[in-house]
């Protein structure tokens, strides 16, 4: 019976990495996942969204726990301030996205990450959201990400930019920027 | 001395709002505003972000409380499930900002809304995210989102569905579909 070691770089469980990957392979259907969430309104810019069950090759698996996301707006934005508004959360699931993909990826090729730290900036300008121009975008206009990483060689960092799930997505439509 | 009387619809400040226009419509730059988030990686598929301070029309204004967005993985993608994962907080990212922009945008209209649910669901592919083909979406592939409202009559619905600041950034990239 072999022995099977544990090798973990940035926490990421090598082994399991690599079963992942050639399971997909094998079987393209089990690299087909659905997520979902729910979300409810409870009053003025407050709503709340609880993160369901996802599946994951073919299989339902629910959360360890009850995941809640609360939205609200600041007062300025006439809420009450009860949580990060739908655009911070737009930064948070880019950041995230980004963090964890640079990890993951780093992870498989065999390079320890020391430290990642992003910050993102992005710019509204409320006139398209209030229908007071048609020529002005109603959500972000850009949005800046600056990446501090450790551990990841300046030729290797550009290689991660672009496996990220989250940024794919509104790379094309937005002018989201990279900085180191 | 006028007195002025607050009207509230859908818990939405009137009165403030139509201040907010006037004001944004007078002085654009009061328009101009900067959401920031700082990310920082804790181990593995972990991650949180701190919301920071926004500016808005200029000002720079603090959040009322800290707000701290956590993030993970599921085992079965080799985290600690201690949170949402990225996808699952940009599924909520949309849903809250259609959520709220419903209810602001029908409160400018003076539709009293009685509920605001949906369900949101995105498809992903795992091949696209471990580059094992260039044609896969590192993405979500597809993203349904179903909404449930109460109040606002069919002839109106869809004026309310453009005016959704993050889904405008997603769909001309996604297949976002909206039912009802």
């Amino acid at each position: 019976m072999p022995i099977k070691t544990a090798t973990f770089t940035n926490g990421v469980d090598l082994s399991r990495l690599g079963e992942t990957i050639a399971a997909v392979k094998g079987a393209p259907e089990l690299g087909s996942f659905q997520f979902r969430i729910r979300n409810r309104w409870i009053g003025c810019g407050q709503n709340r969204s609880e993160v369901l069950s996802f599946s994951a090759g073919g299989k339902e698996v629910q959360h360890n726990s009850r995941f809640l996301l609360e939205a609200d707006e600041p007062e300025v934005l006439l809420g009450a301030d009860k949580g990060a508004n739908p655009v911070e959360h737009l930064l948070h699931a880019l950041a995230s996205c980004v963090t964890t993909s640079m990890v993951y990826h780093a992870a498989a090729r065999g390079i320890a990450v020391e430290q990642v730290e992003s910050t993102l900036e992005g710019d509204l300008d409320l006139r398209g959201f209030l229908d007071l121009s048609p020529n002005i975008r109603k959500g972000y206009q850009n949005i800046r990400l600056k990446l501090r990483n450790g551990g990841i060689a300046d030729a290797n960092w550009s290689r991660f930019a672009i496996s990220l799930p989250v940024i794919q997505a509104l790379l094309r439509n937005l002018g989201v920027t990279l900085d180191r």
